[in-house]
Formats: C-alpha cells, structure tokens, sequence
C-alpha cells in the first residue's frame, strides 16, 4: 500500500526540505519499518545519504502537498517543531508523523529505494476523512510533475474534471492548489511550445 | 465542505440501513451541525422522516462503502455496537462517528436538506491517510451509482484508469471493491442493453 504524505530531511548544513513521498507500507499498516523511493536527483535522496535521518508526515493539507510536489515557495511557511529522536523537524500541522532513520539504502537506479526504520512516532490531530476535492489535488499535484512526459491537452482535459469535483466537494485551499497547478501545467506547456 | 462517509439509520422496526452520505460541513471542520442531502426515495430519508436520529461515520474502508453504494451485501457484516445518545448503531471499525439528531428536514424537493446537529461523538481509530486507491474506489462507487445517466463506455475507461491507481497503490479490499464495482456495471450495461 501506497500512502501518500510529506517527508521532512535537513541537509549537513541544517536547511529544512520538505517534499511529497509516498511510501510502501506493510499490508497490515503497521509503520514500523517502510520503504521509500525518492529519485537520486532529489534533495530528500542526497539528505537522507548524508545523515540518514528524517520524518514521514500523514497530511490532509492538500494545499502544502501540492506546492512541495511542483518546488513553488511554501506559502504560509509551514510551523514546524525538533524531532524527538532524529535530527529532523516535524510539521506542526501533520496529522500523524513518523521519525525515520534509514536501515539499507539502495542506490543503483535512478529511482533509489530506502528501507526506513520508525524510532518514535506522534498524533497531532485527526485526518479530515474522505474528500473528493482533496483527493482531486493529489492526482493534479502528481500529473503536474509529469508534463515533460505527458501531452499538456491530457494533463488540462483531466484538471477539467478536477475542477468540478473541487467546486462541489472542496473549500478554498483546495481551490487555490488546483489553481496553482494549473498555473504551473499553462507555464510548462508554454516552455514548451517555445521549446519546439 | 463535503466529507465523504457513512450514515446508518434504524428502521421503526429497528432495522439497520447503512447508506453512504457527503454532508456538507462547515468550512471551520466543525462538526456540531452538518447538512445531509439523501433522496427522497432513500431508505435514510424515511428513516430520518421516522425517527430523526441516526450517526454519521468517517471511514477509510472503501470497500464497505462502495459495497453500501451499490447495494451489495455487506460482506463481511460489518460489527456495530449500540449508540449512546441517539437510537443507533456505530459502526465499529470506523474513524470517527457521529451520533445525530435532525433539527430541520427540508423535504420539498427530490433531494432533501436535512440539517443535523451533533449529540455525541467518539474515536475509534486513525484515518490511513492519502491514498490514491482509497480515492478511487470513491470515484468509482460515485459512477456506479449513475450508470442509468452516463455512456457505460465513459465509465469503463474511467475505471481503467482507477485499476492501474488500485493496482499500484491499494491493498487487497481496494482491489476486491473495485472488482465488484465493474462487475456492477458490467451488469448495468447489460440490462440497458437488452431494454433498448
């Protein structure tokens, strides 16, 4: 299982990173151990091969999901707090959150695979619950980091439906991550035409 | 707002009906008064017209939902234990609940309005979190219950795209209800075909 969330690592000179992940958990849910997959390109990849520590955080905030997914400036900054057990910063506004040192990592490929072992764990305050409008920003966050490989009309066609469901279902953080997406997907696809 | 759930409602003879409902919450997330909008027609309308009082549940068992969304058996049955201020059943492997009296039913149209406000509520357990299969199966319980409105071909490339989301970041129950949600429609495909 695929659970989506926010990972928190701090590079050797100490500046916070905070980028979407979606670790493989076990069938059974437990976060004792889980995997994550970031890219070697990625700063999470190079914190995490430095210092080896960082923290996995369960969000409904869609809207911070979303800036983190496309590199846009955080905006408010996220409150955070020192992690108990690693060095690290947990997000004030997580639901749940996971402090995680890595146990093997696998960097052969371009796409690394790192086995994360939980040393401490806390509950901040519930997930909302199941939310269409959220789970519309998820998809639009995660096609909105594919437009060098996806065709621009397909990736607008699906924001489309994304835009209905975000009207009926979501409140205004959901509609401004979506409007931030598109602004991002309207600028790729101009870099583009201009690249062609 | 619209969170997505399930409310259960007892019949004047004590029966239990398990309904998936998206009512509309405050902004504020609070969860004091909250608007339900069931049909007429539905057994959770003429329950609440009856009795007035039923419990609102956040889940993250999307299989369960999608099973109530289709009228499908409940299986396994899911355990329930009584209310504690208001004639109902919990669901016991949910979120959160909320137990719910109606204060206003506005029941002119064929989609009523009923405004409810909270008596009790509990915590049962954590939410998983964002997890893209969990999102879809929503999706895809939502069009099965439309398929006398919407081109069944429209809703079989839909849920072509949700098996591949299913297949990569779901579990078990996610596979199982979406499997169960095509066959549905399959089903509804047929019988519209063999009426036309």
């Amino acid at each position: 299982m695929i659970l989506e969330g926010l990972v928190t690592t701090l590079s050797p000179e100490g500046e916070l990173n905070i980028a979407p992940m979606g670790p493989k958990i076990p069938a059974d849910l437990s976060m004792g151990t889980f995997v994550l997959r970031p890219y070697r390109t990625s700063t999470t990849y190079r914190n995490l091969k430095e210092g080896g520590e960082g923290v996995f955080h369960v969000v409904d905030d869609v809207l911070l999901l979303a800036q983190a997914a496309i590199g846009s400036p955080l905006v408010p900054s996220p409150e955070t707090f020192a992690a108990k057990s690693v060095a690290g910063r947990v997000l004030a506004d997580a639901c749940r959150y996971y402090e995680f040192r890595a146990i093997v990592v696998d960097d052969v490929d371009e796409r690394t695979t790192i086995l994360v072992e939980t040393l401490a764990e806390g509950r901040i305050r519930d997930f909302l619950g199941l939310n269409r409008a959220k789970s519309a920003v998820v998809e639009a966050a995660i096609l909105a980091t594919r437009t060098a490989f996806l065709p621009i009309d397909e990736i607008l066609a699906e924001y489309r439906k994304f835009s209905t469901i975000v009207d009926k279902t979501g409140g205004p953080p959901e509609r401004r991550a979506l409007d931030m997406l598109t602004d991002h997907v309207r600028r790729a696809a101009e870099s583009k035409a201009s690249a062609s």
